[in-house]
């Protein structure tokens, strides 16, 4: 692997290129530092003075000097195409980015799935990340479970649903869908159905047991269920199957935003009117929760406050100041909007 | 900062494990590397023994083993909202891990602006990582300028503007762009608008001077410019402008699909039927040109082959296989739509 060991480093120094650029030797090393402090014309100089030179930074140095700054990886355990089609991780992501930038600190992204795992798991084992926040854990292999022996500092967004003790926050998942079902019960809806999410993460799990919670305390014989994969698409496809098997359904509650959208599509082309003959809520309040026609109720989960428990938690936990197990869950709020 | 070297690491061995979750050392190993050849069951009892009796891997001893693995970042020169906005960073970000990961090598991605600048160029400093893709670089201070003095393995995608010699993979912008304004001539266009993208990346000067060239080479006097900052609103208020300067125009070429998408409901908006009244053409081919009504005549950018090359070079530096200066410069592609 090629690096300044292996690379043949020149003798040019920094007052070389100082002099090469005909600027001052603080200056050559703030632009040759990323520092934004500088001119466009001196960096310009100085960048093309060092390449000129064939100036070259003796990493190794620079590594022990910086080495004190921590390694924050965000692992999400999903495919890449999800990363960029569910709102949820844009704006954790972004939120956490925002967090560690007070400390000046980069957040280092990756999501994976597959026989990825176990290479992302080999890599945190190389000493070169110093806190992992793991998102969208899930499955019968959840990443938190082996990494945890690892003894790096983990913080799990959203409930783990395996046994093992790991640091996590989560939104209260459970309370806030049977919240949800109950206001659709206020407002008489009986016939309730419920588009689930992956019953293998905690969020599904939860919603899941959440309208359940609310179902049974009216003894509602029939709650009709179909899963989708958290894609509009898959919400699509669920409430179609819903409409075929239950046409009289009055009410759908809809373990995500994106997955609700889908339903508000497959419902307008069912020639069935929201929320006069069915009233629809979502969960997440995402931007499209307030943009689709017409605007979804929904649950808020508050996820860039997530982000900044988690990214604070994770710090503290890797300078050895936090317990590196336990919960913190998170107040959901329901959203009234036109669609129930 | 919290490590194996001040964790208390217990005396609790692997074989340990293996006979609390009463499963052969073997698996035990494979759980504890996150392997997914294992089953729920033993992966569930492993992680449990694990967990109870305090199980922690030696990191230290694994860096070494699997320091031979390159870490390879994604530094994307943009802010986090671009990220998910634009759906270069998408598919480009998706095609690279792809093929990283016929390599096991996962990558890591980080957006960074302003003063985060600084921070990643000293994380790059700090040895952890051995390669480096540079993605959307632009500005008065481009972070390849400076990156560049690191003696690490750096591709950038997209043309550099300053002069430091780089390795880096680009799209023939100005190339696409020329052909895109030439099928509108030849179409009997003749009042051409250009809808820029920011003059301060490779991709926004090299499209805009392709726009330049074609109206030159039929000796258009008039040659209306108004320039976007790749989102779709900037897209809606630059066809705005256009529209108020010259309402007499009959087609505009827009630096990107996004953008066009804007300029698109700017001119639906408007009363002005496209292609009749104005013909559109945009730039990139994203999934979205041909979601739009009508769909977009655009220009193709191989990205995923982009990210292929990219990659595959970048390997190859690390290896010392290649060299670290000098482009590649694929094709563009007409894309003929109802448009234009």
């Amino acid at each position: 692997m090629t690096g300044p060991e292996t690379r043949p480093v020149t003798g040019t120094t920094l007052a070389e290129v100082a002099r090469e650029a005909g600027v001052s030797i603080a200056t050559a090393s703030r632009v040759l530092n990323n520092s934004t402090k500088v001119s466009a014309e001196a960096y310009r100089s100085v960048c093309d003075a060092a390449s000129r030179l064939g100036y070259r930074r003796h990493r190794a140095a620079w590594g022990k000097a910086h080495r004190k700054m921590p390694a924050i990886a965000a692992v999400i355990h999903a495919g890449h195409h999800m990363l960029f089609t569910e709102p949820f991780f844009a704006r954790f992501i972004g939120a956490a980015e925002l967090e560690l930038a007070q400390f000046y600190i980069p957040l280092l992204v990756t999501s994976v799935t597959g026989p990825l795992i176990e290479t992302v798991g080999r890599y945190l084992q190389g000493g070169r990340i110093d806190g992992v926040i793991i998102v969208s854990d899930h499955g019968p292999l959840p990443l938190s479970g082996s990494l945890a022996t690892l003894g790096l500092p983990i913080v799990v967004v959203g409930r783990p649903l395996h046994t093992s003790p790991v640091s996590y926050v989560d939104a209260d998942n459970r309370g806030g869908a049977r919240t949800a079902v109950e206001h659709l019960i206020a407002t008489g809806r009986r016939a309730i159905a419920h588009i689930a999410a992956p019953p293998d993460t905690g969020a599904g799990a939860d919603r899941l047991a959440g309208y359940r919670d609310a179902m049974r305390a009216i003894g509602a014989a029939d709650t009709p269920i179909a899963y989708g994969d958290w894609t509009q698409a898959s919400g699509v496809h669920a409430m179609q199957r819903l409409l075929d098997q239950r046409p009289a359904l009055d009410a759908v509650f809809v373990a995500s935003d994106v997955m609700a959208a889908g339903a508000l599509r497959c419902l307008n082309r069912a020639g069935r009117r929201v929320p006069d003959s069915v009233a629809l809520v979502g969960f997440d309040d995402h931007a499209l929760a307030a943009q689709v026609r017409p605007a979804l109720t929904t649950v808020r989960q508050p996820i860039e406050e997530f982000a900044a428990v988690a990214v604070r938690r994770l710090l503290a936990m890797t300078r050895g100041e936090a317990d590196d197990r336990g919960g913190t869950v998170l107040p959901t709020q329901l959203i009234l909007r036109a669609s129930a």
